[in-house]
């Protein structure tokens, strides 16, 4: 007997059944070509482009980039986008009167605070400089009333990269009514508003952390399964029930060959990266789980883009939402 | 061989192990005992009770009771507690109103809007007067900053029935680090904040609903059951793996005779009670349970009374911000 011809097996086998890749970078881009003519009509009736106030603070390498990305796009799509800079020793202060000032800014529609915040701010300052910002303007959804608002499924300002999940689960017509959707993680940013978005989508919903016991056997259960640990390589094979769709939520940057070793098989184009680059990108998912997965997100070109995207269409919604 | 001396196999006879009984009355008594130099020591500092205003609006015959319940038990305590009619003709307009006054009254630390509001003042009532209230004051927890706050695990006002859960379960020792409980019910009055204070606890949460797939069946693998659905003898003991913990959160008064029947066996008190009285309460939880349950809350004498204990700890809790 050719066990070949079983998918039901080959998640035994190498590469038999490789899970359908979802594109996030595809999505990304029919999300942005979605949102154009909304831009154009902004800039059409009120004579000035939707606005972005993105806060940065300090130097973190990983941060640059990330901010880089976001300007670039919204920009690039016809918005107004700023960047404001603090120093790495600037005070909570500063930061707070800055966030005050972007609030009262009539051509700033949306602000965007970047984690993390200077230590020097001391402990819980993101969460008040999140607390200070105008909900009408908390394009990434941290504020309280933004929070309180979702789990009430009312319309409101959502974190961005739960927000490009449902965007690309959707798009890639992944069932979720009445299916098992098991979350890892439970993040204010990523886990526990994902979790309530599969929910308001008639999912029956598991968050899964550090302390779930027997976290492989309770993954294993999910139809559709986010890992948003920030653990690369986490989630191998035996956490995932043939045929699911894996949404792999995690960008970590691998800078050592042992991490790089454990994380991508011998022959691997990572590892030719890293020998080349000296880092590279890997998910909270093994690749291993390709094998498994009826669906998978890759990292990058998965759910980062849609991150992005959302920022965008969050920018533009808060702008009409002012305005109207 | 004897099978009465294998408590595994007990749940398939009939009272063999019945489940401990999760005592709610005798719970709730203690926290009242507990808050009560609280109470007193903010009249000795303030020279006034804690406050609390209870909006019922129209006539409805279970929420007579709540409120009056609710009313009897904070002025019990030694706070102030009074009563505000609207009539069932009243517009929204008129509660948005009473709320404003509530908000700006020194005396009122607490503010408390019974559900259902009538009809005739529109679809989203509700919320548009929850929403009205001083989030500092809004002793249901319902306003959606204090719900954002909840989720970010912030200090706040919590919704006082998954409260009341929660304060049962530390004080009935149930552990609930890293076992996996599954909650019942989405509602955002119970179901999902029952979730995240049990995800706080570092629980494995599942929310489960009407969508679910097998209920039953995922009901099953929970050692903490929570039963929120508002469907008399719904849970059944297919539902119950032998040992769980159940917390049933339903107040449902039967009135036929059809009803007390399935719910209740042959030679039950309720149904002579139901007999006598033509009515009788009953929860989301079938009595067969108790012969599967580790331990089981009553009804009544479970959640009940630890709501109403929550809404007198909250108006405290609420008066003491207020002052501080």
């Amino acid at each position: 007997m050719d066990c070949r011809l079983r998918p039901d097996e080959s998640h035994g086998g190498e590469g038999l059944t490789a899970a359908r890749r979802l594109d996030g970078t595809a999505c990304a881009a029919q999300i942005r070509s979605e949102i154009a003519p909304r831009i154009a009509a902004f800039i059409q009736r009120h004579g000035r482009p939707p606005g972005l106030g993105v806060v940065l603070a300090g130097e973190h390498p990983a941060s640059e980039i990330y901010v880089r990305n976001k300007i670039k796009t919204v920009a690039a799509a016809g918005c107004y986008a700023e960047l404001f800079r603090l120093s790495a020793g600037a005070t909570l202060d500063e930061a707070l009167a800055l966030v005050t000032r972007l609030n009262a800014r009539e051509d700033v529609d949306g602000i965007l605070v970047q984690s993390p915040l200077p230590e020097g701010m001391g402990p819980g300052a993101e969460q008040r400089v999140f607390d200070a910002l105008d909900p009408t303007k908390d394009v990434d959804g941290f504020h309280p009333y933004n929070v309180g608002r979702l789990v009430q499924r009312r319309p409101t300002l959502v974190a961005c990269t739960p927000l490009g999940c449902m965007e690309l689960l959707e798009r890639e017509k992944i069932p979720l009514r009445g299916r098992h959707a098991v979350v890892i993680g439970r993040s204010d940013i990523v886990g526990k508003p994902m979790a309530l978005l599969l929910l308001h989508q008639d999912a029956t919903v598991t968050i899964c952390h550090s302390r779930t016991a027997d976290l492989p056997a309770m993954a294993r259960t999910a139809d559709v399964l986010v890992a948003a640990i920030g653990r690369p390589g986490f989630v191998t094979r035996d956490f995932v029930k043939p045929g699911a769709t894996v949404i792999d939520v995690g960008i970590n940057t691998l800078t050592t060959q042992a991490e790089v070793f454990r994380c991508f098989p011998e022959g691997s184009r990572k590892r030719a990266h890293f020998a080349e680059k000296g880092s590279v990108l890997a998910g909270d998912v093994h690749p291993g789980v390709e094998e498994v997965a009826g669906a998978l997100t890759p990292v990058p070109g998965g759910v980062g883009p849609l991150t992005i995207a959302m920022v965008l269409r969050n920018t533009v919604t808060a702008a009409e939402n002012r305005v109207s």
